[in-house]
């Protein structure tokens, strides 16, 4: 039966500091690395093999993957990167930290746009220091200026479709290394979560998720990796 | 105009050791460790771009590649792992120490399997602590029991051939992490260098080497970077 583990990166500076990071390519912290590498420990420990990886091309993701697939000894493993599943865009929020955001906006606003579905932030101010349009990695994407969590899981799911499901269909083994709202747009598609039950789940950062998926890769059970 | 760097991986703990290490998969010294960001530090200095990255599926090249790339603030850019590129399998040498081997083999032996270009070393041992035909990683692999420099260069070219030369063809800058042979396989190919000419060729661990390639994928010219 397919088989797919979802990982969130570890903890990351602007997680630390209770800043909106969205596309904005902050690292890891040292625990948040060290997050990494005890999931790829667990993994290990119970057996857990792969044939595909997954990152978004965010660099906290794509280490949280590598130092977990060394600790697994599988750094070898053949690993796919897309912007699609990058975290949600902040848009105008990037780079604030809570307390700032609430003096600006208003703290009932900023509980909308961070626990509505649909509602969008205020896009990133055209000159923005964490504009990122001109990135290179980003060259043939279309940027955006800001997202719901509706509008990432559009842009989630076709690569789910395209290139993740198609994998799992195939038989392979998939780790996914993501963020907190592209791995929402998969748990919401594979637990058919509706649209006001996912913006409030929590995904803990560095804690392998296990989806257990029938042949048309609907859930049949997920769990904590640590709690089996 | 093409252009291609090559890089051999940073020390390898079995480098410091003087060991035979081939297709063993050791990991990278804190010494190599740092040679990787450096190489990684130095291709961002000369703002030298890649479009694609390969390594072989061995971790000293992977390490090198990730460390150099995060080093480059590149580790988004895509990278395709093959066993093609991986070391010469160095049979039953694999493993001893250069004193070992002479006293084992004698020392003039020990010369013609290191820099001759076609007389393998002695096959690995069946039941060998370091026989890897049973690793995952090659399960649709014919692991070799012992490769010469030319059995290194008649597995690494359908690759380049396959992968590496149709990406640069297509405008892609390309960037290689391997090892000492798989190299010289790339080498001797681009440089045209005869086959009593490529064995005792060195190339330094860490070290960008710079090709820049005529649209038939002929050299026309190379160097080490830090000499640019």
């Amino acid at each position: 039966m397919p088989r797919l583990v979802l990982i969130r990166h570890g903890q990351s500076t602007w997680n630390l500091e209770n800043r909106f990071t969205g596309w904005w390519d902050v690292d890891v912290t040292e625990k948040g690395a060290e997050e990494a590498r005890s999931a790829g420990a667990l993994m290990a420990a119970k057996g857990l093999e792969f044939e595909l990886c997954f990152a978004s091309v965010q660099k906290r993701a794509i280490k949280t993957l590598h130092l977990a697939l060394e600790a697994m000894d599988r750094l070898w493993l053949p690993t796919e990167k897309h912007w699609r599943l990058n975290e949600r865009h902040y848009g105008g929020l990037t780079g604030l930290d809570k307390a700032e955001t609430a003096a600006r906006h208003g703290a009932d606003q900023v509980q909308i746009w961070r626990r509505s579905f649909d509602v969008p932030p205020p896009p990133i101010e055209p000159g923005s220091s964490y504009d990122l349009s001109g990135d290179r990695r980003y060259a043939d994407v279309e940027v955006p200026v800001a997202e719901s969590l509706k509008d990432t899981i559009a842009r989630v799911l076709p690569y789910w479709e395209e290139r993740i499901a198609p994998a799992l269909r195939s038989g392979q083994r998939v780790l996914i290394s993501a963020h907190g709202n592209s791995l929402r747009a998969l748990v919401k598609h594979l637990s058919r979560i509706p649209d006001d039950g996912i913006s409030g789940l929590e995904i803990p950062t560095g804690q392998p998720i296990v989806y257990e998926l029938d042949e048309d890769l609907a859930e049949l059970d997920h769990y904590y990796l640590k709690d089996r």
